[in-house]
């Protein structure tokens, strides 16, 4: 079963948006067992979209496109759907009952251009669109199946989810592509590599290693007709590299550090609260972004001054001494904001973000410390000069460091 | 002048990765007159990758590629070009040579497969990479222009930046498509539409309407063979959007709303400070990811509980009465984190990110407040239930409020 992707607009051609399409619909294809072979941009152009549709349609078993189904005359995908089959549009009159009812609902008179997203082809039925007002085709005719979506990637999602993949799922029982990502960090891209690489020469699974923002991830994709064989090759490989990589796995595929973390703290019923400096709140707004994050984190200052710092609670004496910018200042941070927002885990996170360095260290200097009433522990890093992101991977290592260090204390107890 | 770009890679049908090198090539091209009309995405598989530069160097003038440029097996780009164009590859002495000065350089012997990154055709030349061992390939034959780069975008960027544009701008003097991006928040992109709606069918410059998570944005596109009357057409329609959207719009361009206010609170010599609560630090994020934005902000406290509210000194009866989301709540944060950080302006939000409802308030509900010693204001939204998405709109809502505080201060000024 091969299938191609179409993703129409013009401002995909002018690189005014990145299509997000095409890889969300390209990682859910292979866990129906279908094979994706090509992927494609192309303008809000009747011609080219035409001829686009008419080469997948001679080589492909399923299209799928978003895009270019709105009601202006920019729109083109209905109209190219029908001229590549031969078939004539007509409103079909229980869509259109369902479009004015759709605008009812929002007290809006329905546009009369909006009547064209009534349209259907013989060969076509719509498709149920709950977040806006264009209805998808679910086209088929000579063994093809064309799937159109609007192009929204909310609306692409629900689409997909609620209305075209359950039913996929059904027609089709052949192979079962299952994929897992391991997710690490401390180690660069080029160690993991070195590490991992004489399993890197298997093909089912394969294993694909890629750098993420929050570190190394190795991705396992396997294939079988049958889903607990893939699975079980999946599990053997897993089972090698967590012997080769060892600590440095904190999580698999949807996991976030934040996440795990906010389960582990939840779970020993301890509480954290944060100082930074150079990360300027990202620490604490990542820490947030896990839901049900009040549970245990009691609050977080943002400490962008030495003077703020003193204010905070941090030994002024040893900012004059040392400046802003040291590992002592880090553990002080940690210290005194635990004990100032009485928690039981302090992290304190200080360092050069750029563009300038500062007290005369290099932009990328960081160092994180974490102070807990049994124990402290700390880590100064240089990472590349890119404000984002010595920003972005000091709240990772922080997080990371952190973890590490929940989970020897687990050991410590168990041991 | 039409071109066409193909990304390389397996992981791009699987979804694994985004393809970020083909909007970045897209929105390069208009600036140089060169008409997109094709992107494609291919894998790691010879036939397929011969059949797509088949049909490209059929239809379109320059072909640009990025991928396949690596060491392995996988990598057939070379191998691809050369069968199109029946061109046998050979080992080039002088970029051999180039190739074993870059492993030596980094004190590695360089592995022998890596020799195949020194072939040539007789059509083309290397592309210098200054960021890795894959050169590319510029190859010219019958006025057709292939530029074959790696995969990885700073790669990409350096060896366009670098090499290519300047000696496509050197050849190159047709139309010039010139851009620029308005951008406003504050109204929902259906009223921006209609109000902006007689102007919709204007063709030079177009005007393209985009949601995005810090406000609506306007694209306009002009296209001339004189870049002056290109900029003029711009300027013309700017005006009039100008006078219809006023206030709404903050910015342009590259600008960033913490930007923007960053250089406004230089220039007046303001200081400011943040309390937040549902943001979680967010908001001090955002304000300090512009560069130097220590010069005004003092600093941030994240108060994630109604206990470290008064902590911070947020009235205990205030919110033993109202509880933690009310806009009183947020004056009353703005101005406690004002007074205690010593700024001249505090910002305080409180509000539900969800995922449950607090104190009987629905996920989404936020509540904004500024405050200075001349003048103080809120703000209160309910914006959709979902958790990133609160933080990220409530965090542009507080800065957008901020700017309009601070002009609406410089128009009392000079009225």
């Amino acid at each position: 079963m091969k299938a191609e992707i179409i993703s129409i607009g013009t401002e995909l051609l002018l690189g005014q948006i990145t299509d997000t399409n095409a890889p969300y619909l390209a990682s859910e294809l292979p866990l129906l067992g279908i094979d994706l072979h090509w992927i494609s941009q192309v303008g809000d152009n009747r011609n080219r979209l035409v001829a686009t549709l008419k080469r997948a349609y001679d080589r492909s078993d399923i299209i799928i496109t978003t895009g270019g189904l709105g009601p202006t005359e920019d729109d083109v995908t209905r109209e190219a759907i029908s001229e590549l089959l031969g078939e004539e549009m007509r409103v079909d009159p229980e869509l259109e009952q369902w479009l004015r009812s759709m605008f009812q609902k929002i007290s809006y008179d329905m546009p009369e251009r909006n009547i064209k997203q009534a349209n259907l082809i013989p060969s076509a039925r719509a498709i149920a669109n709950t977040r806006g007002t264009a209805p998808g085709w679910w086209v088929e005719r000579e063994e093809r199946i064309i799937l159109a979506m609007p192009g929204p990637p909310g609306e692409v999602k629900q689409m997909w989810e609620n209305e075209i993949r359950p039913e996929l799922k059904r027609r089709l029982s052949g192979e079962v592509i299952i994929s897992r990502t391991l997710k690490t960090l401390g180690l660069t891209e080029a160690k993991v590599d070195e590490m991992v690489s004489p399993l890197l020469s298997s093909t089912n699974p394969t294993i694909a290693v890629y750098a993420k923002l929050d570190g190394i991830q190795l991705r396992l994709t396997a294939k079988d007709r049958d889903a607990a064989k893939a699975e079980e090759a999946i599990a053997r490989t897993e089972e090698k590299l967590r012997d080769i990589l060892g600590w440095a796995i904190w999580g698999y595929d949807e996991d976030t550090l934040e996440g795990l973390i906010g389960n582990m703290l939840r779970e020993r019923l301890l509480s954290l609260a944060t100082m930074e400096s150079c990360t300027g709140g990202l620490l604490a707004s990542t820490i947030t972004d896990a839901p049900r994050s009040s549970d245990y984190f009691k609050g977080g200052l943002v400490a962008y001054s030495a003077q703020m710092k003193a204010a905070f609670g941090v030994d002024a004496a040893l900012l004059a001494q040392q400046g802003t910018v040291s590992p002592d200042v880090a553990a002080a941070m940690a210290r005194a904001v635990r004990l100032r927002l009485e928690a039981d885990i302090g992290i304190g996170i200080t360092g050069v973000a750029g563009p300038a360095e500062v007290e005369g260290k290099p932009v990328g200097t960081v160092h994180i410390a974490i102070d807990a009433e049994r124990e402290s522990t700390s880590l100064s890093v240089l990472y590349p000069p890119r404000r984002h992101e010595v920003k972005r991977h000091a709240v990772y290592s922080a997080l990371f460091k952190l973890r590490q260090l929940l989970l020897s204390w687990e050991q410590a107890v168990s041991s």
